[in-house]
């Protein structure tokens, strides 16, 4: 999950709400954000772009593409839908891609990093490295593969580095280290987000090309998953598995606010309502996870379908029809 | 978890919350509710007793004797002092089993069932079948022992019967099914249970002699796990692993209510404010749980010390000081 | 696993190498076995039927019916095929199932209870318990559910009892103490099998309709989970997931005198080969598995194939079109 | 486990079993090859050390120091056993840490990094990820922390990179990546083993100065977990938890020769027995593994020994006495 930054301090790592929020707060459109929507049959798409560091602030995200698949078929269990839901995942991971630009020259294929952030042994946080366990990785066969087999495939390789809690070492120091290493001209990284809405959770994924900063901060200033420190493009994708505990509440105490219709705003002086019922909830409720029935099902079907996407995505002989074949 | 029925329509499985509840809402001590309170060094002990049926409507726990251990340290990582925990929780248990009763002439020795209630699939809902696993058995043996070595241990036998959602059976028709065959004399029963209070949970273990009903309603009357329809004793422990998110709201809204001195109170008509809660809260968070981070460790060291507790309590060769050597 | 009887003294839970090595042994057919085989485009199946009391001795199987299903796609990740052999073994095991009969008149709707043998926590034999966590269980909404639903679904029940060193109960016991409770018409009872070639290694699907004898002796005469002591006919499934190392031993003896044309013979007075070899291996090698690599994936994949095979078998709503839909 | 190099032609991972190996093939000591042995009330350690390229050749593993503990403590389940082996394992593997020499100036405290070698899925091979799991990590904490505290700790970061074949880098190249953005001053390695000898698995640890070879051969040279390929000192440790099916069979015949006296020597040719027993064998036993029954829990035991030995010693503040406190 990414860490506690300038840029999620209103506790949500999806740019869809976060843009909704500035414009329930402004009452109106977000100058520098534009926002584009199709509807599918099985998913919702909005594709946000923010334009601008003006736009970045308002909207407390980086300025880049953010694009969310929202789809309540992602928690239910339909491995025809799963397949088909690769495949919009598919295209919308390539819409993000400019393949020629990767490599010098055509001639060359690129070569992609999959980095499956988050922790194995805590179900909320496992979605990286399970996707990663799913994934076809194919560089260490890739050059000693017949050049027809060549055509079908690009070369993939993945790592799931681990949390700072259980290695001692920034996430993204490892993965700058591999990087330096392998050479990679893409890396795309897959992360458990935190969502302010619980409707969100196991039914949207997010990609974008903004990068990621990992794990929780430890005071000093560190490097991130971002082209700036990584030399290369970064997709960042993910999928909401927890809720902030302060934003149940708050939403609670707002909807009975109009239910009731009284005045319940909580706001004091210098603090918002959040960071008052922040200071109530800290105590008791800092260290709880607020998370779906069913998390362990739900990470172990996302999972799959994030891997067959990406599948799907990278390598041209992998297709919607036939993703599941490919799957580890 | 136990239903939600008439017994728990206050949303704690903690007899200790239960009381404090009626306590609180009534001002004064509640009659026909013993309490007895012990400070050990490594935990606080609390024993109630509920003496009739008007005390049980009270605070909605049937009548009987409910124990409370208190400790954070359940949730450190110091074996030595969970080692004393097992210890502490063994003097508890034996507290309720009235052994020369169990048996009809002396010279008999009992057999003890000991069901893991619960989804082995689902971590906070795994503490029983854990227990279970740990557990040291001996029934299939006890017989063909040496009559010394027999004098050391107790004939014990333990089931995880699973969910009524993955067997399609009611989970005390199951128990009482191998009751019918396996004709033990005392049945303890472990399960995950819901709190209240988010600082109960991996911190408190409850034993009582109520006996307890398994999993969610679904609308006809069913057998419990209890004295009268298993026609043996039944201990019942457990401890919390979740919280009900209603009581999150409820009780932030009261601490803000008192902090900033203004009345908040939502009750309506025939609604109690936590009815109310409810009723907002429902449509986008009934299917969230909330646990503690971590919880995945928790359940793991938790359900040792529960095993412990539970093989020094009926075995005499197990003590203390060696419990971890029985540990499977 | 079954346990090591008169019945499997040869060491394979498969009829069809119990009579392929009757064969081996006489130089011809066995009177009272009749033998038919099949061949489709993604599986081979046999069908054995022992006949009589006197072939039953011959192949040491009990009288009745063996189908095997044999493809090497049940190692292949490959979903479309395996969703095909879940419809291959669905037709096979309703050839063993004669549903008019299972109830008394033909207006009552069966309830079957099917069985997962094996233990949870032991990689190769979890095959058991991994189907029931996949099966589509309904007893518990069957009567409650519309008669229109009712029509495509028939009243499915399941259990994972655990094994005799975790339970301390006979499985047989305990699954005798359900039947008496929950009144099935018919039991499914799956197990993980041994063989004695380890190219049947997950490649290979027994059904029978002879029942089966979970777990390994422990002296004292036992009840099975037959048709005799259960009172209901029972349907036994597996698959082999481990090799007995004395098989293997015997096996390359054997190879090795044909390829080098020298006569190895080691059967010693009253002692076979087989029997040589194990008294030699005993000491270091009785507490060795030999299973496939990747046994974890292997035991993964089939439980799903098998719980989807069970699904159709049993569900007129469950087709193989649609069959990963309903797995769990 | 280790690539079957020229080094491990001879099929085990162990110096103790290649040096006896060596023995019974030459009659007699192997010049170059200096062996000392201690008797330990828990434990039987033997430090082997290699001094040349003629001895090296030899017994087929590179110069340098292996030790070997021996104990069948490391089977049972004891934890005050398990923790004194903890203690035992210490002492040796700080008998190959020379301290003072890791950093240029003694004011300088060393960072130690440690390896997980192998998989997180495939049970018998998890043995270094989850000794990474328990080990107590420092190094994000270490600069932060109070001097008084840094005196009691050192500073200790750890990575389980995976396996080739899901990562589709070769590990030692993704050590090489983190060692370079680290800069540790010390690695450890830790692995799990294949051994000749069933008695061995889950029963030996193994220490060595040498560094090791991670993964299966895929043809092309490749770098090493060595002090010449990491610029660093690298200590190996790991426990055999296989053996090669080509030892089982090739010892029974051995042991069939002895017990039957005749002359079962199958070498052919240019063919060793082995290599008779290997070809007849590979086409059915080449995807098996030969591992002890109830590998789970066995894994399970010795990742907390071998994280409790390097706590111990690492960590000045962790004693044999207090290990199990530090355990994660």
């Amino acid at each position: 999950m990414t860490e506690n930054n300038e840029f999620n301090s209103i506790m949500t790592d999806l740019a869809v709400e976060a843009r909704d929020m500035a414009v329930e707060r402004t009452g109106g459109e977000i100058s520098g954000v534009s926002v584009e929507e199709e509807d599918k049959e099985i998913a919702k798409i909005t594709r946000i772009e923010v334009l601008n560091q003006a736009a970045s602030k308002k909207i407390s995200k980086p300025p880049g593409n953010y694009i969310t698949i929202e789809s309540e078929s992602l928690r239910q269990t339909n491995p025809q839908i799963h397949q088909e839901l690769s495949g919009v995942l598919a295209a919308e991971i390539n819409n993000l891609i400019d393949y020629p630009a990767l490599t010098q020259n055509p001639t060359q294929m690129p070569t992609i990093l999959v980095i499956g952030l988050g922790n194995w042994n805590a179900t909320p946080d496992a979605l990286g490295p399970q996707v990663v366990h799913h994934l076809l990785v194919t560089r260490h066969i890739y050059n000693s593969a017949e050049p027809e087999s060549r055509r079908g495939i690009r070369s993939v390789c993945a790592l799931a580095p681990g949390v700072l809690g259980l290695t001692g070492i920034e996430t993204a120091e490892i993965i700058k280290g591999v990087v330096d290493r392998v050479k990679p001209n893409l890396i795309i990284a897959i992360d458990a987000l935190a969502a302010r809405e619980s409707e969100r959770l196991a039914s949207t994924l997010q990609i974008s090309d903004t990068g990621i900063y990992p794990g929780s901060g430890v005071g000093k200033r560190r490097i991130g998953i971002t082209k700036k420190d990584m030399g290369v493009p970064v997709i960042a994708m993910g999928m909401p598995t927890v809720i902030n505990s302060v934003n149940i509440v708050n939403d609670t105490i707002e909807a009975i606010s109009q239910n009731h219709n009284i005045n319940l705003n909580l706001s004091q002086k210098k603090q918002t309502q959040k960071q008052v019922i922040e200071n109530i909830l800290q105590p008791f409720l800092g260290d709880m996870i607020v998370a779906p029935k069913g998390i362990d099902k739900l990470i172990r079907d996302t999972s799959r379908i994030v891997a067959g996407g990406i599948n799907i995505a990278l390598h041209p002989d992998v297709e919607t029809e036939n993703v599941s074949f490919y799957l580890q």
